[in-house]
């Protein structure tokens, strides 16, 4: 079996066999199978798309080309939430330990901030000492002690991805709905989740742009996932503009405790509790979305998921005494403001230019080896529907340094627009698609 | 201006300017961009396609990135003939003589057999003493002495296309109309020619299979040559049946020799004295086509086309005398015969057959490493359109060894159609594309 006929095969549009997309997934992570062979596949994929079928077994291909997490002797059910990436997305900080609180088993592998988006571990590591990359057995003891525990991916599971991913990144071959799936699905399954919620994010802020894009992926998500025997649920969410009010590292952690106390801002709230629903419904452990989200107003109403969380942060090594004591004070001393130009109401805040002006300030990076800091980001006052009237504050922006400031306000600037009439509601919840 | 972003921009439809294009081939080159980037490019081009402007300027790029033949003080008209590859393809042998009798010089560098497709070089090779690949000295000297010389392409000569038909190779991007016109024309470019003919081979033994291929490349060679001021016309020509009425290395020389002396087969006949023709009304030496092909056939009558072959056998070291000698007589002792199986027309012998069956005998190679021997191939005794009874011999098939015979008998015996009724005529010249 030549690699250049698989190639010329998926080029003509014809349907890959499962030993035809092994012998390049295993010939490509063994370095038998070059890389521009493999790139080349990649754009004949992206052009020809994939069958369900063969987006199956390329994620199971993916995964079975590294370790899986044993959750053997753990309870569950094991239910996770994946996001496709935004700008402020906080919701898996207090998601997990609130699902936890309702029973569930939450094992998640988050990542760091890249490009426009930010990074949960890399929020939770602005916990001073928390450590966010977990051994095996630690991850397990976690689970078992919190009912979740927050890790990243080690360097053995879905090796596959690593190398797919870094190829695709150069070859213009990322946006692609069957390889997007295979990249997330094989990572989520080999956390060990039988469950999942994706939230797939859509609008400017996001890797989707357009609601037809990310219903594409969403279904590709729900009809993969199922296919390998999980129960799936991906719900499209807004991300035109940053969710909740802060975007930042340290700054988030503050606002995903005011999740937690139950006085987030409310787009916040209402994405986390609507995620929080369906992962209780797709574990089992709800019958329907209403009573899975009043489970999770409960979890948090009653203090039990902040005591979860607080219990994490201390088991992954966190001072919760050193965190509390810094909370709503922890700011770079290198600030600008962010003032309304005129009378009116906030027609938009454009994600896309706060998470492209959050890499400048150092909350995100643009390559992997770029440090990110915890003090620094946006601290919004007003959002999207407030009236303002001209030179209101709007939101105050915090820099790694003084240089910073000039190009991020440069982007944050044209990207606040004021309307003379009030905008129309923003509908948060787009879609929600289940296995058909 | 980074690698990936120019394989989004084309993977997206749009037309990429001379400068990204340059930014490739010569990062190519040179080293700086990685084959992975420029495979997943050409798999976009594939599906993209290329403007007549991006084709042009890509052929340019291909052709300034290496030498080009220094045809200064000779006095022209240049012109040459570049086919596409076919099975008993030996037409450049009789046409270069053919066509410098006339008048015109032609500088013709031309390839070896690769897959089922024979190689001018090859061939010539076969003659004793011959030497295929001169140097710009020699072969300036051959030019201006005969009119016509005859060699290969050095590696200084469109080092990018060279680079580029290795990674096509093997990434599946081969069939690309736009990158088959910047590697085919780059190079005649490059020998000096400053008028054309193309002959666009078309059936089941070219790599153009229906008459649509065939013409969208005639097309892109046309238009993208006149673009680069170049004078071109293609002959869309037929390959379902091999041309003339030998397969083989040697034995091609001896049907160029009968050619030359005016009684080869009439298929070749009608090609050669086409295209010779059409060389002489694209150098300006004759002012239609009836009056180029009258000139071919008067050079061939007058003997003058055969004294400039035999000249140039000559000047590039072949033994006349024994080449002579050995005509009709070199013969591999390892022989099979195909003979009619039953009464009826012959309907067809399949090129493509024929074509993979040589390589089995010797006569074509598989990879670039390969050798060739000259005297194995096919003589044919009757083609298509011949009546034949059961028994007839149709062809003596000689091998390069005993075990070779078995594998070319059992790809050629399903070749050989028999009709009961006569076949139509076949059309050897299909089609005529000069520049709109």
């Amino acid at each position: 079996m030549r690699a250049v006929d698989i190639i010329t095969k998926k080029r003509s549009g014809a349907e890959l066999s499962r030993e035809e997309l092994d012998s390049i997934i295993s010939g490509y992570v063994a370095g038998s199978i070059p890389d521009y062979q493999v790139s080349a596949l990649l754009m004949a994929i992206f052009f020809r798309g994939m069958t369900p079928r063969e987006t199956a077994d390329l994620t199971d291909l993916m995964l079975r080309s590294g370790d899986t997490m044993d959750l053997s002797g753990i309870p569950g059910p094991f239910v996770d939430k994946h996001s496709t990436g935004g700008v402020g997305d906080k919701v898996s900080i207090p998601l997990a330990p609130m699902v936890a609180a309702c029973g569930a088993r939450v094992p998640m592998m988050s990542g760091r901030a890249l490009g426009h988006t930010g990074g949960t571990l890399d929020k939770l590591e602005s916990i001073p000492g928390y450590v966010a990359t977990l051994d095996q057995e630690r991850f397990r003891e976690g689970l078992l002690a919190e009912g979740y525990a927050m890790t990243g991916q080690t360097a053995r599971v879905v090796p596959a991805d690593k190398k797919l991913y870094a190829l695709r990144d150069v070859t213009g071959t990322v946006e692609s709905v069957p390889l997007i799936t295979a990249s997330i699905l094989s990572k989520k399954v080999a956390e060990g989740a039988d469950s999942l919620v994706f939230d797939v994010k859509c609008g400017p802020g996001a890797f989707m742009k357009t609601p037809e894009q990310a219903r594409a992926l969403a279904h590709s998500l729900v009809d993969t996932g199922t296919a390998m025997g999980r129960r799936i649920i991906a719900v499209i969410t807004d991300m035109s503009e940053p969710l909740g009010s802060t975007v930042g590292n340290f700054f988030e952690i503050e606002e995903s405790l005011d999740c937690l106390e139950g006085h987030g801002s409310a787009d916040l709230m209402e994405v986390t509790y609507r995620l929080g629903g369906w992962m209780l419904v797709v574990s089992g452990l709800a019958a329907s979305i209403t009573e899975g989200e009043a489970a999770c107003r409960q979890a948090v109403h009653s203090g039990k998921a902040m005591d979860l969380f607080l219990a994490n942060v201390r088991r992954q090594g966190g001072d919760v005494a050193r965190m509390l004591a810094l909370r709503g004070k922890w700011r770079s001393k290198y600030r600008e403001e962010l003032r309304a130009p005129r009378d009116g109401w906030i027609a938009s805040i454009d994600a896309w230019a706060v998470g492209l002006a959050g890499v400048h300030l150092g909350v995100g990076r643009n390559t992997t080896a770029d440090s990110v800091h915890p003090e620094v980001g946006f601290i919004f006052e007003k959002k999207r529907g407030d009236r303002v009237k001209a030179g209101d504050l709007v939101a105050t922006i915090y820099g790694k340094d003084e240089a910073s400031l000039g190009p991020a306000m440069a982007l944050v600037r044209p990207a606040l627009r004021i309307s003379d009439g009030r905008p129309e509601a923003l509908r948060l919840i787009l879609e929600e698609i289940s296995a058909s």
